[in-house]
Formats: structure tokens, C-alpha cells, sequence
């Protein structure tokens, strides 16, 4: 099957948003082993996209679109669907009942008029219900010059249409569930350019892939294979897989989907462990981070946010320590990462400390931070002072925060 | 003018990158007034790319091609634009001397001898400098029955297409630095559905335009305007603009590119007061959100993450508020507050509670959140709680981040 695009909407050429469901629909049909050879974005213009709509649907099996399905009269991509398979759309009484229900639901007033647009509905498209919003998406099937075709119509806003996609769209569509392998192995402490070293001649292949991606939780190395079905795929990927998981044993902290932070909450909850923060330079991020994660409150007990120089003698960092060393130390890391585990009566605590910049702090340069861990049952701790390079200020600050969960990986691993 | 945006790279197809540059090209051209009608992206295949070029040389006055420029056998970009121009590449004695140097000046080895094709140049073609990489851009002036077009080639990396556009090819397509005039209002307390039927038939107008964009901070309205000069466009806006201005006066909180928690930041910074937070649902976020703006330090001064329950206690919600209302309650935001302000010695606390899901919490269902702001120098406290739809868990969490500065906003410009 060859699948193609369509992203609808004039914000998008604008530049206003970046197209990031193209790349997750991209991602999860190369998983399945659909091709994709066009993509295209066009403005909310009726004629242009039904201009691309026909062009797409000429030369693709599956057109899937993106946005479009607000309630506005700028949303168009209803009306351009069904321009192209030529029938009217009509409301809808089944999706008009759920959408008013919604509105009730949600404690509003009644639905305005205009969002009865979403009730609408053409002969040959099936709604596609929308947990996360009150746009259905739409499931067409169709056909040209006998040949079948399919349109599927999903909502702009990424929460609403991945779900949409995985539940609704992929069963309809019974896609394969992998004819296309793949393995990504997540690392830290260690850069892109030496994964690359380890790896030698290994990048080189084509199936197996193997390719690596510098993220902001660290490199990603992903080994993919295709082949006619998945358990063919994965028997391909295997010798090429296993001699990257040897490669890079030391630096692996998960796989695929894991996240660091559940990781880390996970490995504490299985001890029955807990963890408390005391945080600087990442301000609240480290404890955003960790409490993202569902069931974050098994393992996190809480964090304290001691912003300015005066709060981090106020939780308890001695005063003489901080007129010694300064605030942005190996030494406040670590007395910081030991409050947090006495203030909360955890057994980790974890502390930030740094300066994010723009410009520098306490005669230190942007992009110095120090990193601490302490586990109260023995009085350890582990520090780590790094210099990252003085980019911009979030970047900084980002990177610390995972920097700070890689040493406690490291230390809850040992 | 009309331009088009054509990425080249498998990788975009297969979802491994997201295609972030076409979004500060839009961004860049929409400012200076130039129209994107259409965005296309194409697989490493010179067909598709041929194809997909002489297409949009037909529609377009100016193609600007990102990615497809590296060495290897699968960067077609130069092969595709000499089919289309009908013109045969050869080898640049200019640029191959600077490529070899380049490679020397790199502390590398010798240049492999594919990466040549990067010095590769046709009779129409004027080579882009790239400071920050080997691929030189390419600059092509052709015409079209008669018709001038530009076909502008930048390398796939952001860091070596951003300054290459903006110092070369931009000043050679001689574009005026701004004839699109637009103003951003950004609202809070206020669905996009009712700014609709505030804006009425406001937002059937061209140009000026009026759109309106849900965005985690709020719903933002955008007027924008085009004409000859930036003057004339900001004349033929203002209007539109000032009744805009006037129908949402009471839900603006910024304009253009203001944040919600550095304008908060501002206002306390004016008035030399600071701010502290107590948080349980948004377990950093509201810290995060805070501390991601530079020179944060100057209002605000640190915060308590007491996520789970008995560390609300600890840090001093009395014991039989918790029993009789529970943590989530009007009660225990309130006293959170209190609580952020005294422990901190700050004029404001601003505190946040709720059930961020995936399930319920104390009989309370996921979505229902309690907010609340105390100020110190009079004890005058307000209190908002808000039933959100019961979505993702981060979702609210991030909504109730931006709820919670709302009402900060609110007190602080009552």
C-alpha cells in the first residue's frame, strides 16, 4: 500500500506550528509497512485542497488528512472530500446527539450552531469517534478506476489524532502489524560521534538499518529491518541487533518507548523506594518530568524549588558552605541532594544546581552545572560536575534535567 | 510573489525527523510578505523529486529546496534541478578548492571523493557559502514561458539553512523585509467558540484577516494585513485591529510574542515583589513554566513540589482541613498558598491541586483542579476551581499550569 499526506491547514504555511503529525503518521506507517512517497501541506483553501486531494488520490492507495475539521468556516477539509467523491454531506442526527452531549458534559452552555459541523457526515464516510475533542474524523472508502482507495480525515491537534489513528484508522485500515522491525536502544553519557565510532561498519547496511538520532534524553541508536512479515523482519534485524546491544551494553538505560523518568520511578517502586528533589537551575523541571509519568506519586514524594540564592540558605544549605563554594557547586549539589531526602523522608534525594544563563552567575560561566544524588539509608552520594556548552537557556536547563535522572539511572543500576 | 517549499529526504517520509525547517522558512517568508501556497515533501528519488519540482515551477514564482544536498549517491537535489533546467552539472574549480580546504582546515583527512559532488554547479546556478558546512547552496535564476523563477537548493540541517537564508539568498531575492503586517492578542477565560461569536463577521475578511488559534496558553487572535509597504499594510490593518482590540479587551492578557508567566514576571518585577508556589497536580510545571524565563530570579523564589499526600501535611496543611475537604479542595489550594508566601517570605503564593488522572483521586474525578492566590501584605486570597474534560493526564496538568497564571494575572492586574 502507498500511502500519501495531506496536512490542511494556512498555519502551517505560515509557519506557526510545526507539522509533527506528518512525522508521527510517517513514523507508525513505515512501521507497518506502508510506503510513503509524497507529502504536501496546503492552506485552508477549498480549491487547493481538493486540487491536492485529487492529485493524491491519482496516485495513492490512502490519503490521510490532516486538520481541518474545526468548526469554522475555514475548516474545509469536509467540504474538499466530498467535492472529490462527489457526494453532499448531510448532518448527521446520531453525531449531532453525542456532540451536544459533549458540550453538556463538558459544563458549558449550549453548542454554538456553527460546531454542528461536526456532525456532518457523507454516504460513504463512517466517523471516526473522538475521545479528546468534539471532531470526529471521518473514514472513507472509495474507489477510482476500480481501484480502492481510502480517505481518512483526522483532527489538527496531536492529542486528538494519534489516538484516533491507533484505535480508529489502523484496524479499519488492517494494516499489517509490522511488516517493518524495529529496535531503538536509548543511551546516555556518551555522544553521538562515539556511538558512531562503536558502531563502525554496522551504519552501513540497508536492511538491517541501523541509524543514530541525538535526543534530548540522549542518542538513540534504532536497528530496523523489513522484510515480507514481521517474524521474517525481526530474524533479519536479529545478529545485527544483538551485536548493537553488546556494542553499547554500558550505556543503554531503555528501549523503544521507555522514558527515563518511568524508568527510574519504575526501578524505585519495585523496591518500594522513594525520591524527593531539590532543585536550582531546572526550577521545577525535574519534578514536571518525573510527575508527567501516571502513578508518579508510588515513588516521588515531592521537591522544593529554592530559586534564589537566599531560599537555598533557607532549606538548609549552610550558610558557611554557600559563602565557601557558592551556590553553584559540587558542595551545595550534594548538601541540597541530602535536604530533599530529609525534608521528604525519602530514600533518594536528587538536586540541580547551575547557571542556565544568559549570562553568567557567581563568576561561573553559562552552562557549569553540578548534579548530586543521595540515598539516606547510607549516607552516599554521587556528584557530577559538567560543562555544557553556553547555548540557550532552556537548552541548558533541559539537558541538566536529564543529566540529573542519568546519574540517579546510574547510581539506582550499580 | 508565490514560493513553495519542497523537502527532499526519505527521513521525513519515514517520520525520523520532524520538518522544522519548513516551518522557519514559512515563518520568515510571512513576514516579508510572500505568499506559500503550497509545501511539498518528497522521498531521496530523483523521479519523484524531478516530478515533484517541475510541478511546482509551474505554480510558483520561487522554489525553495531544503535537504538533498550531502554527498552521497542519495542526495539528488542538484541532479533533480539540472533535469529541470535542462542543464548539465560539472565541477567548480572555486568551490572544489574551498570544499578541499574546508576538509583540511577540519583537521580531517584527505576529502573522500564523493563528497565532490558538492562542488558541483550548472551555467544558472550561483553557489549559496555555507560557513557552517560542506554543502554550498545553490541560487538558480531561470525563467519559465518568459516568467522569472528562482529555484533556491539549502542544506537539510537547520543550523547550516537558517544563516544561509537569511544572508544569502533572502538579500538576492531581494524581499522586503516586512510588507505582512500582524498582531497577535492572546486571551485567557475565553473558548474559541466564543471569541468566534465576539469577532462575528470579523473573520470573514481577507485582508485584513482575522484567525483565531487554541493554543495551551489561551486562544490567540490574529489580525494580519498585507500591502505594497509595511506602512500601508499596518494602515490597511489597523481598523479591524483596534476593534479586535476592543471586542476582547477584557480577556487580553499579551500581544505577539509575550508569555504568560514572563509578562507575571514583569508586572511583579515593576512593583519589586516576588512570588513563591506550592504545587501538588502540576508537580513542577508551574516552577518549570516560571524559571524558563531569563532573569526569572528577580520575582520569583522558589517553590514546594508536596506531591504526594501526607507531604502536604508535612509542609503545614493542617491536618483537619485534609480530613474535612481533602487535598483536593478550594480549601487546600487556598491553604497551599498561604502556605507558598509565608515559608518563602513572598508577596504573592500561588498554589495548585487537583486529579491530573489516569484515575480519579479522594472520590474527585479526573479534571477537577482547585487554584488559588494569597496575598501576603493583606491576607486577600481568590480561589478558582475548574472541572477540565477528563483528557490525558499531561494535558491537564499543562492546562492547569496556565489556569493557575491566569489567576495570577488577574490578581495582580485587578
Amino acid at each position: 500500500m502507498i500511502a500519501e499526506l495531506l496536512s490542511v491547514g494556512t498555519e502551517l504555511l505560515l509557519g506557526e506550528i510545526v507539522d509533527t503529525n506528518s512525522a508521527f503518521l510517517a513514523q507508525d506507517l513505515a512501521r507497518r509497512g506502508v510506503d510513503i512517497l509524497w507529502s504536501q501541506r496546503v492552506g485552508d483553501n477549498l480549491g487547493r485542497v481538493t486540487l491536492a486531494l485529487g492529485q493524491a488520490l491519482a496516485r495513492s492507495d490512502a490519503v490521510i488528512l490532516c486538520g481541518g475539521l474545526g468548526p469554522t468556516d475555514d475548516d474545509l477539509t469536509r467540504e474538499a472530500i466530498a467535492a472529490v467523491v462527489g457526494e453532499t454531506p448531510t448532518v448527521d442526527p446520531g453525531l449531532e446527539r453525542t456532540l451536544r452531549d459533549r458540550f453538556l458534559s463538558y459544563g458549558m452552555r449550549e453548542m454554538p450552531e456553527r460546531n454542528l459541523k461536526q456532525a456532518w457526515l457523507i454516504p460513504s464516510a463512517e466517523a471516526l469517534p473522538n475521545p479528546q475533542g468534539t471532531a470526529p474524523g471521518w473514514f472513507v472508502r472509495t474507489t477510482l478506476d476500480g481501484a480502492p482507495r481510502w480517505l481518512i480525515a483526522l483532527p489538527g491537534p496531536p492529542r486528538e489524532l494519534r489516538p484516533m489513528w491507533l484505535n480508529e484508522a489502523v484496524p479499519r485500515l488492517k494494516l499489517s502489524p509490522a511488516a517493518l522491525y524495529s529496535k531503538t536502544f536509548k543511551t546516555h553519557n556518551i555522544g553521538e560521534s562515539t556511538v558512531a565510532e562503536r558502531l563502525g561498519s554496522l551504519t552501513d547496511g540497508a536492511n538491517p538499518s541501523v541509524a543514530t538520532y541525538a535526543k534530548r534524553d540522549g542518542v538513540q541508536v534504532r536497528v530496523a529491518a523489513k522484510a515480507d512479515t514481521p517474524e521474517a523482519a525481526a530474524a533479519r534485524a536479529a545478529s545485527v541487533e544483538s551485536r548493537v546491544r553488546e556494542l553499547l551494553r554500558d550505556r543503554v538505560w531503555g528501549e523503544d518507548d521507555d522514558e527515563l523518568a518511568a524508568v527510574i520511578l519504575e526501578k524505585l517502586s519495585a523496591k518500594g523506594q522513594t525520591l524527593a528533589t531539590m532543585e536550582s537551575l531546572t526550577g521545577g523541571l525535574l519534578g514536571d518530568l518525573l510527575t508527567s509519568v501516571p502513578g508518579a506519586s508510588a515513588a516521588y514524594e515531592g521537591g522544593v524549588v529554592a530559586y534564589r540564592e537566599h531560599q537555598k540558605a533557607a532549606f538548609g544549605v549552610p550558610q558557611t558552605l554557600l559563602e565557601t563554594h557558592g551556590s553553584v557547586s559540587a558542595e551545595a549539589a550534594r548538601a541540597m541532594a541530602e535536604l530533599a531526602a530529609t525534608r521528604f523522608e525519602s530514600d533518594y534525594g536528587l538536586a540541580t544546581t547551575g547557571v542556565a544563563g544568559p549570562g553568567g552567575s557567581e563568576g561561573k560561566p553559562v552552562g557549569e552545572i553540578h548534579l548530586a544524588v543521595f540515598r539516606r539509608v547510607d549516607g552516599a552520594d554521587t556528584v557530577r560536575s559538567l560543562q555544557f556548552p553556553p547555548l540557550e537557556r532552556n537548552w541548558v536547563r533541559e539537558r541538566a534535567a536529564f543529566a540529573a535522572l542519568s546519574l540517579l539511572w546510574s547510581v539506582l543500576s550499580a
